[in-house]
């Protein structure tokens, strides 16, 4: 019988199982995962970035306190591999009109940014901002790059080095963990059971007592599901709707050992790594560097026509780089001019499509935090610390660095998150 | 080709398919249904009651334009079976406590209710107020009643008779039908096709073009999904989240044709129909006369621990009645003692768990409403005012009687619906 069971050990997992420990080690918790090891999941096939660079309150609350809190962990030694590459947002003139006074604003609360011309970005990057001289281009609808707004406190990290940290002091502060554990359903159980077929009725007090697993029955007084877009397959038999459905996301490696990505990915000015910021297109398209690798990741988050479904092991598909990407990437930087990916990998983002902010609720005997839709790694501590202090009861979360997060804001009865308005 | 493809033909497809046609009878709208004719779906497994007694002005506002429509729809002589015998709320002392303030500003606000207190409810109905000293009631949990709140716009109607009426309008104005008709899958297509595989790629103009159906393929300038619990089976491949899932909701059918139980239904003193009213008791059980078939109808929306699941022929569950409900409904109104079902049917509610108010979106060639939470009878006519007004390219919607309504309220983007408070 365990105080409790935490089930997926991916980031929210893990930072949730290792809040809930420091803030009270003599508990007895226990986290379950599928796969053999922490992180398996989504989070190892993350692109792995994070910014503060966000105009709804709830985004930065959430997303600058978890950053500050791993580069805070970089800097006193424990190796995430993180490097503040910062992000660099390509606009057209029409994004830029639209978006210029929320920037300000955000610059105004004191978030750090500097703008560059198209001129600029094409003398230090070598993009090619006027592609609309090109009719090609025209046809792919694309627009001109008007500026660039490039975000400083951002970057990249090694998602794996990251859940490993928490894995290893919740297991410091004596936490157990059981992998190649799979979660078939979770117990739900009258209190006091009578013996009706069918129960508990609505009329008897009930609660989630745990979960049936591949290794067994494993109960536990509070059941913590953070197992994101998987989330809904252990919810939906409750009637707990955690608004989150899974969607597929893929990522394409472009070698960059030699030629013009090798200069690109190496592109002075922009930050201490001297390399290319992790940049994002007008339309949605990012390139990665990735520094270790030597290569890019580049990606597309596509809405309209890319289905919601659970794939248990979801593929990359060629096609989506060679037709979806590709035109439109070597017409803003004619640099990846014929670059096929040397791999590829895919995997599942949890996506709440009413807001795209995180769903931490509480049931009798069960917490829920999913719901991060792609940004897991970038707020996964407070996360963590938020579904910690639901579970000890508390109305407020205390962030890393002392900022104040009120616990009900992001569950569904009482939710309140401000609408992101820095949307390209 | 059509202007518009409405795919559901129950409640909200035929309000929203006669909505448009009789802003513009000049619309080539057609309406699909997989079963043989209009309203055989979910829609008449309701168990049609309807209330403008709301505290939320969003509830408000589409439930009683809703309903006045249906009542001068039945006074000029449109026969829905519409009777206003109203609703009967039986609180406990620490629900009256929690509710009295919402209840108040409800009054001020104009809508008309009486409260009765627990004697005056035990000599009008015989019913059993003061439960708690049966030391089974204590067991299951029961409170003692300590008011009745009686809410006077509100009764019952006969769905199908509503759903015909609009069918039968909309056929008038020229609009199709099409039986028998099982949609597979909506189309999403590139505007302008390019023969690549894969596509339409995300830099491509899209949108949906009609639906496959098990009759050919139907194509459209707009199509509309109102497939109520069904919905997210049709849109989860296109990746749209209409934040709606299936769940079970039962109804018991017990005769009322002699002896207690038909005293009961024949209580005198609160509406002109002299019945019961729509009663429901502290914890969620209903209690609904059906003064046509001689009968009360018995039902409990069960959250926690009910299944969000899709079924094709969803069936009641006996031990549902016996365990359920017979044990708490017989404390309360000993007049059901020792009563079964003579018979009963179960449907789907299309449950939207972040609020129950309806969700009406717009993606392109695409226009989504459901969500009703089942609520979709006393709602439909606002519903379909608002789907036309959403198709008409409008940001407001006209209600029956000339409320106005903002159309993205119910979007998810710019969603800002008002949560009600009275729950009990």
């Amino acid at each position: 019988m365990y105080d409790v069971l935490v089930v997926g050990a991916g980031i929210i997992g893990c930072s949730t199982a290792y809040h809930i420990k420091r803030e009270d080690p003599s508990l007895k918790v226990l986290l379950v995962d599928k796969y053999g090891a922490a992180g398996q999941g989504n989070t190892a096939r993350s692109a792995a970035c994070f910014r503060n660079f966000f105009y709804s309150e709830t985004n930065f609350l959430l997303a600058d306190s978890s950053v500050s809190f791993y580069m805070d962990l970089q800097s006193k030694g424990v190796d995430l591999k993180l490097k503040a590459i910062s992000y660099l947002f390509l606009l057209s003139g029409r994004q830029y009109e639209r978006l210029k006074p929320v920037i300000e604003e955000m610059g105004r609360r004191g978030l750090e940014y500097k703008v560059y011309d198209a001129g600029e970005l094409e003398e230090k990057i070598g993009l090619k901002a006027n592609v609309t001289v090109d009719e090609e281009a025209r046809e792919l609808g694309l627009e001109d790059i008007e500026v660039g707004v490039q975000c400083i406190k951002a970057g990249e990290l090694d998602p794996e080095l990251l859940v490993k940290y928490y894995e290893k002091e919740y297991r410091d502060l004596g936490g157990e963990v059981m992998y190649n554990t799979e979660v078939k359903r979770l117990l739900f159980e009258p209190e006091e059971k009578l013996g009706m077929p069918g129960e508990p009725y609505p009329w008897q007090r009930a609660k989630v007592a745990g979960a049936d697993t591949t290794k067994g029955e494993i109960r536990a007084d509070m059941t913590i599901v953070a197992a994101g877009a998987w989330s809904y397959q252990l919810l939906d038999p409750l009637g707990v709707d955690c608004l989150t459905k899974p969607k597929k996301r893929q990522v394409f490696v472009i070698s960059a050992k030699s030629g013009k990505l090798a200069d690109l990915l190496r592109v002075k000015g922009f930050n201490e790594e001297g390399c290319l910021p992790m940049t994002i297109l007008p339309n949605g398209i990012y390139v990665r560097p990735n520094l270790e690798e030597i290569s890019f990741w580049v990606g597309l988050g596509d809405e309209l026509g890319r289905a919601f479904k659970l794939e248990e092991d979801p593929q990359p598909e060629e096609d989506f780089y060679s037709y979806g990407i590709y035109p439109v990437l070597s017409k803003y930087m004619p640099h990846f001019g014929g670059a096929r990916p040397a791999s590829a990998f895919a995997g599942l983002y949890a996506v709440n499509s009413l807001d795209a902010q995180p769903v931490v609720l509480k049931e009798p005997g069960l917490i829920v935090a999913t719901g991060l839709s792609g940004s897991g790694i970038m707020k996964a501590d407070a996360v963590g610390r938020i579904a910690a202090a639901l579970y000890f009861g508390r109305e407020e979360a205390e962030l890393y660095g002392g900022g104040r997060f009120k616990v009900g804001d992001l569950s569904l009865s009482t939710r309140r998150v401000q609408r992101e308005l820095f949307v390209i």
